[in-house]
C-alpha cells in the first residue's frame, strides 16, 4: 500500500463519521476521526477475526475502552462486512430507532462487541481479563504443534481511561502477570472534555508503563501513518510483555476544530460538514455515502476460522481426552453431576457462612474447570482455596512467600484492587460465555469499590460469582468503616444481579447452587461470625428467594429474618411463644429470586394485610417496606465493638426484639400505623 | 540521640503494641511494630503539632492511610500527651468499651484524627486534599514575612494503599499540581494478607512515582534507623515536589513471625508475647506498662501554637482586612447575607436543572470564598464555572488550551478521576471544618465510581457538595451505561448524606440552600434535559423533603413526582382532572429531609391509608414503598434513545400514566392490593 492509497480511505472514513454525527446532530465524532488510521491498521491488517462469524472462538478480541467513540467501531464493522451492520443500521446511530445496533456506547448484546464500555477504564480491566482467559486456556489446552488457543487482545484507550483508577490497577496487574497477549493502543490526542490534558495530567505515561513491566512503542504521526501502526501492533503480538502502543493523534482530524475539546462530543454543524466534503472533493449534496472502493479495500478472504477448524480436527485426533474437555469448555458445559458436588453434610455447631462457603467450594473447584477463582488479597478470610489449588501466576516469578504458580492455575491473587478485580472478572467471563465462571472475593464493604464493574457485569449479563464476606455489623471490631449499611440496598435495586444472604450452611449450599444456575452475576453475601445451624433451612427453597421456615397455628405476626440475622427471628419467635404469642418465621435470602415467584406464592409467604410482618436485618431498611410492615434495621452507621456486643448495642437481641414485637402487634391496630412502615429500633 | 537510646524506645513501643493486641486477642500488631521507627521520627522530631490542642490551626496534618494499624497512632498520641488518650483509653482497643477513643480504624470524631481511614487508599486522596487546602490558603492569605499558613501533610501508606486505584489517581494529580507540602511515607514491608507483595505486584514503585513528578527518597533500614527517617522527612518538607519516602520495614519486627503475613492481623499468642518480654529484658508478668522514660523521651515544649498566635497578631496589624477574611474562614463563617446570593428569578421557559444550578452558583461562587469547586473533566456539562473563576493550578504550567491558573484559584480540574476527586474533596473539607466547602461535579452515574469516598464523607460528616448531573434515563442517547437506575437508592439508604433531586429552577435554588445549611455532605442531582418550570414549587419547602404542590378537593389519589419526573405527576394530574378524577400532587426532592419532619407533617403530606399514592420516578422503586402504595419506576436498565423517546419507551408519559392510575384507583379496593406495593409500569 502507498501512503496515497491510505489517504483516500482515511479521508472517506472521516467524512462518513462527520456525516453520521451530523445526521441527528449528536454523538462523538472527534475521537473516531482521529483514530481512523488505527482503525485501518486493525481492520485491514492486524485483527484476526471472522466477520461472517463474530463469535469465532479463536478470534482476536478487540475492546474499545473509550466507548463514546463507538461509531468508529460500528463503521469498521460495516466496512469489513459484519452482516448485521448494514448501512441502514449504521445510520441509526443516535436515531429513535428501537432496534438499533448502534447505541451511544458499545453494548455486548450486539454481534462483534466483546464487552460493554462507556464509563471510562472498564474496557482496560476487561481486556486484562480477556488476555488472562486466553493465557489460561493456552496453558491448559495447547500442546506442541497444537496452538488451539492463540488469539491476541487489542484494546483502544483514550487519555481519560489512563487517568481512571480501575485502569491503573489493571495495568499494574497485567505487567506483573506479564500478559504478552495484550496490547493497549493509546489514542493519545491530549484532549478531554475540559480542554488539553495538561490541565490535569503531565506525568510521563511511557515511563509509568515501563515501571509496570510493559513494553512501550511510540507512534508520532498516528492520524496518518497506518504502516507504522501496523508494524507496532504486529511487534506487540510478538512481545514478551504486554505492550502499550502510544499513538499520537489529533482529535477531529481534518476539521476546523481539529485538536480541540470542541471536536469531542458534538456534531460539527452543517457548514463545517459541507466544507469537509468540498475541500476533500466529495459532493456536498451526498451525505453518508460509502463508495465501493471502501468495501473493496476492506474485503478479505476469511481463512482464520477454516484453519482453526482444521487444527481442531487434528487436535481431537491427537489429544482426544483433552479435546473433549476443551470442547466442553468451549460449549460452556458443566459436569452433569455438578449439583451433587455441593456437600450435604455440615458441622452441626454454629459455623460462619464464609466457612460453609469454603466447604461448598472444595469439590466444585476441583471438578468444575471453568471456575476461575480470585481474591483482592483476602485469601485467609474468604476461604476460597482448595486442595489442588494452583495460582494463576507468571511462572518466572519466584515469590518471597514461596507460593508460586503458572498460567494454567485457577486462583488469581488480584492484589488490593477490588474495582479492577471485578472488571477483569467481567473480561474473563466475556471471553466466550460459559468457558469461564470467574469467582471474585473480598469483604462485602469493598464491593462498593468494585461496584461500577459489578454493575457492568449485570448490565452485560456476565456470569460472575462475587463472594462477599464480613457482611453485617456482626463483623465486629473493624467498625463502621467496614460495616455495610446501605450497600445491599444498591445491589437489590440493581437489575440483572442476584444478591443472596444465606443464613446458615444449608442456605449457603443453596446460594452456590443458585449462583451456578444463574445466567447473570450473583453476590453471595457471607458472615465473618459463626451462625447457628437452623433445622428447617432448605437449599432448594433458597431458589424461591424467601420461604416459610416455621409457623405456629393462627400466627399473629410474620417475622422475616435475613442472612446472619435470621437467628434473631428464630430467637424472637421462641421468646414470643413463651409469652403466648404465635408467629411465623420467614427466611429471606434473596429479594431478586423472590420477585420471580408467582403472586400466589409470594402472598402465601408474606400474608400482607392479614398479619403484621417485621423484618430483621442489620442493614438500612430501604426496600424492605415492600415486604414488611415494620423493621428492625440500621438507620445509622455501625460501631467498632466485638461482634456480639455491637449487635446488642444496636438492639439486635432476640428478647428485646420479642418485647418490641409484642407491643407492635398492638400498635398495628392503629389504622395509621397499619399503613405506615415502622422503624422499630430506636438508636 | 544515639542508636542505643532509640533502641530502647523502639523495643518498649513494640512490646506495648504486642501487649495491647494480646489483651483482647485481636487487632493488627505487625504494621504498628514495623513502623515504630517511623513513628518515633514523626512524633519525637518531625510533626509540628500541639498535643494540648489537637485542633491547633497551623498543625502539620498526619494521615494514617493504612488505618488498620491505628493502634500505632493511638499509642503515639498517648506517649506525646494527648489528654484524651489516657492509658486506660489505650487499653480499650478491641474492648467492649462503648466510649472508646480507640476503634478498630481511626475515626475523625476523635481528637487528633484528621480523617477516618480503613478502606485502603482513602487516606492518600484525603492527604492530597489536605495539601491542596493548605496550598490554597497559603496562596490566598500568606504575605511576605507572614507565613500564616505553613503546615505540611504527612501520610503513611502500606503496600496495599499503593495498589488501590484511588491512590494511583490521587498520586498522579498531586504530582501534576506539584504539591510540595505533601509527603507520603511508604511502610514498605512487602507483606499483605495473602503473603508477599510479589504475589501481585512487582512494579518499580519509585520509577512510577518519579514518572508522576514526585521526589523519591529511599530508607533501607526503616525498622531501626530513626535518624535517616528524620533526615528524609525534613528534606521532604523542603522539596519542590511532593515526596515519597520509601521506607523498607519488617512487619512484626522482633517477633518470631517477623516479615510474614501472620504478623498482620492477629495477636501473637501469649507465649510469643511472653517470649518478647523475656528476650528484651521486660518482666513477663507486667503487661501494658509504659515506663516513665517513654514519657520523658516524648515530652517536649509546645511552642508551635504560641509562635503562631504571635504571628497572627502581627498579621492582623499589618493586613487587617485580609486577616479578618482569614479568621472568618478559620471560624467557618459564611457571609451573613449568603442566602440572598441565590437568585430568585429564573427563565420561565423549560430549563435543565444543571443550568439552573449554574445560575445559582454565579453569586455564591463569587462571594463565598470557602467554596472550592472542581470537576472530573465535565466542565462543559456541569455548569459550575463563574465570571471571575481562576483555576487551582501549578502556575508553572502553561496549558496547551491556554487555561492557566495558580494556587489561589478555586476551581480544580480533577481529571477523569471521580473516586479520588471525592476523596480529595473530603481532605479539603477536613483541613479545618468550615474553612472550605468543596464542591465536586460529574455525571450522577459516575458517583458510583466515587461512592466509597462519598460514603467516607458521610461517615465523617464532612460538608462536601456533590453536583451530579445527567440524573435520569432522560439523559438520552448515552444509553444504559450512563443512565442511573439503582444508585439513588444507595445514597438514600446511606446515613448522614442528603440526596436531593430538584424538579425545576426554584427547587434547585432550594437544593443549594439546603446543601449550604447542612453539616454533612449533599448530592444535588440534576437533569441534562430541560424541565418545565412549575408554578407552585417552593425553595423553602425543599427543606421539608416533600410537600404538597397542588390539591383537588376530595382527591382520590396522591401522585408523588420526583425531580426531573415531577412533570409527569403534574401532567397526569391534569389528564385525570379532565377525566373527572381528583388528585393531589406531592413534590418529593429528598427522602432524608422528609424523614426529619414531624409525624404530623409527614402524614399530612402522604395521607397513607386514606387514599392510594403513586410515585413517579425513573429509578428503581426500592425504598419508595415506604411512602407510596404503587409506583411508575424502572425495574430494568435503560436504553440508548433520544431523551423524550426513552422516557416514552419506558412508559413515562402523562397520558399513559393517568390511564394506569385510573385503573389503579379501582384496583386499590382489593384488600390484597391495598397492602401490597404495585409496580405499575410493565416493560
Amino acid at each position: 500500500m502507498t501512503t496515497d492509497d491510505y489517504d483516500k480511505i482515511l479521508v472517506t472514513f472521516r467524512i462518513l463519521i462527520a456525516d453520521l454525527v451530523q445526521q441527528y446532530n449528536g454523538g462523538h465524532p472527534g475521537g473516531a476521526m482521529g483514530m481512523a488510521a488505527i482503525g485501518v491498521a486493525l481492520w485491514k491488517h492486524v485483527l484476526r477475526i471472522s466477520p461472517s462469524n463474530p463469535n469465532f472462538f479463536n478470534r482476536d478480541r478487540f475492546v474499545l475502552s473509550n466507548g463514546h467513540t463507538c461509531l468508529f467501531q460500528y463503521a469498521f464493522h460495516h466496512l469489513v462486512g459484519y452482516k448485521h451492520m448494514t448501512l441502514d443500521q449504521l445510520k441509526s446511530y443516535h436515531s429513535a430507532e428501537l432496534d438499533s445496533y448502534c447505541p451511544g456506547h458499545p453494548e455486548n448484546e450486539h454481534p462483534g462487541i466483546e464487552v460493554t464500555t462507556g464509563a471510562l477504564g472498564q474496557g482496560v480491566a476487561n481486556s486484562v481479563g480477556l488476555a488472562i482467559a486466553a493465557k489460561n486456556l493456552q496453558a491448559t489446552y495447547n500442546r506442541p504443534e497444537y496452538p488451539i488457543v492463540s488469539n491476541h487482545t487489542f484494546c483502544i484507550v483514550g487519555d481519560a481511561c489512563l487517568q481512571e483508577g480501575i485502569s491503573l490497577e489493571a495495568i499494574s496487574l497485567a505487567g506483573h502477570l506479564c500478559l504478552d497477549n495484550l496490547t493497549i493502543i493509546y489514542d493519545n490526542n491530549q484532549i478531554t472534555c475540559d480542554g488539553s490534558v495538561d490541565l490535569t495530567n503531565t506525568e510521563n505515561i511511557n515511563e509509568k508503563f515501563r515501571a509496570c513491566n510493559w513494553n512501550v512503542i511510540e507512534i508520532m504521526d498516528g492520524s496518518e501513518d497506518v504502516s507504522a501502526i501496523v508494524t507496532a501492533l504486529e511487534a506487540s503480538r510478538k512481545s514478551d510483555k504486554p505492550t502499550l502502543v502510544n499513538v499520537q493523534t489529533k482529535i477531529g482530524y481534518g476539521s476546523n476544530i481539529e485538536g480541540t475539546a470542541a471536536a469531542h462530543g458534538a456534531a460539527f454543524g452543517q457548514d463545517e460538514v459541507d466544507r469537509l466534503h468540498s475541500v476533500n472533493g466529495f459532493p456536498v449534496d451526498k451525505k453518508i455515502v460509502v463508495p465501493q472502493y471502501m468495501y473493496d479495500f476492506f474485503k478479505k478472504e476469511e481463512n482464520e476460522e477454516k484453519q482453526w477448524n482444521e487444527l481442531l480436527t487434528k487436535y481431537q485426533a491427537a489429544h482426544p481426552e483433552l479435546a473433549k474437555e476443551f470442547l466442553n469448555r468451549v460449549n460452556g458445559k458443566l459436569p452433569s453431576n455438578w449439583e451433587s458436588l455441593v456437600p450435604t453434610q455440615f458441622p452441626s455447631t454454629p459455623t460462619a457462612s464464609r466457612k460453609s462457603s469454603g466447604l461448598c467450594v472444595q469439590n466444585l473447584a476441583e471438578n468444575i474447570k471453568s471456575l476461575f477463582f480470585g481474591t483482592a488479597d483476602l485469601s485467609p478470610s474468604v476461604n476460597l482455596s482448595w486442595k489442588s489449588k494452583v495460582d494463576f501466576q507468571n511462572p518466572a516469578i519466584d515469590t518471597a512467600c514461596g507460593t508460586n504458580g503458572d498460567y494454567s492455575g485457577r486462583y488469581l491473587h488480584y492484589g488490593i484492587r477490588e474495582h479492577s478485580m471485578a472488571g477483569i472478572a467481567n473480561g474473563i467471563a466475556a471471553y466466550n460465555p460459559g468457558t469461564f465462571i470467574p469467582v471474585t472475593s473480598s469483604f462485602f464493604m469493598f464491593y462498593l469499590y468494585a461496584a461500577p464493574a459489578v454493575r457492568y457485569g449485570a448490565l452485560s449479563k456476565l456470569k460472575v460469582i462475587h463472594v462477599a464476606t464480613h457482611d453485617s455489623v456482626g463483623l465486629g471490631e473493624d467498625g463502621p468503616t467496614h460495616q455495610p449499611i446501605a450497600l445491599a440496598t444498591f445491589y437489590r435495586a440493581l437489575p440483572q444481579i442476584n444478591y443472596i444472604r444465606p443464613a446458615d450452611s444449608e442456605e449457603t449450599a443453596g446460594a452456590w447452587i443458585a449462583a451456578l444456575k444463574a445466567d447473570t452475576p450473583t453476590i453471595i453475601s457471607l458472615s465473618r461470625h459463626n451462625l447457628e445451624q437452623q433445622i428447617t433451612t432448605n437449599r432448594q427453597m433458597v431458589a424461591k428467594g424467601a420461604y416459610l421456615l416455621q409457623e405456629d397455628e393462627d400466627a399473629q405476626i410474620t417475622i422475616i429474618g435475613v442472612g446472619a440475622e435470621l437467628t434473631f427471628a428464630v430467637g424472637a419467635s421462641k421468646v414470643l411463644r413463651d409469652k403466648g404469642i404465635k408467629s411465623r418465621v420467614v427466611s429471606f435470602p434473596s429479594q431478586r429470586l423472590f420477585e420471580q415467584q408467582s403472586l400466589n406464592y409470594k402472598r402465601s409467604v408474606l400474608k400482607r394485610g392479614k398479619v403484621p410482618c417485621v423484618v430483621i436485618e442489620a442493614y438500612a431498611p430501604n426496600g424492605w417496606e415492600r415486604y414488611a410492615t415494620a423493621g428492625f434495621n440500621m438507620t445509622t452507621f455501625g460501631k467498632s465493638l466485638p461482634g456480639s456486643i455491637v449487635y446488642d448495642y444496636f438492639g439486635f437481641n432476640s428478647a428485646k426484639i420479642a418485647d418490641r414485637i409484642e407491643r407492635y402487634i398492638k400498635e398495628y391496630e392503629d389504622p395509621d400505623i397499619k399503613f405506615e412502615f415502622q422503624d422499630l429500633l430506636a438508636v
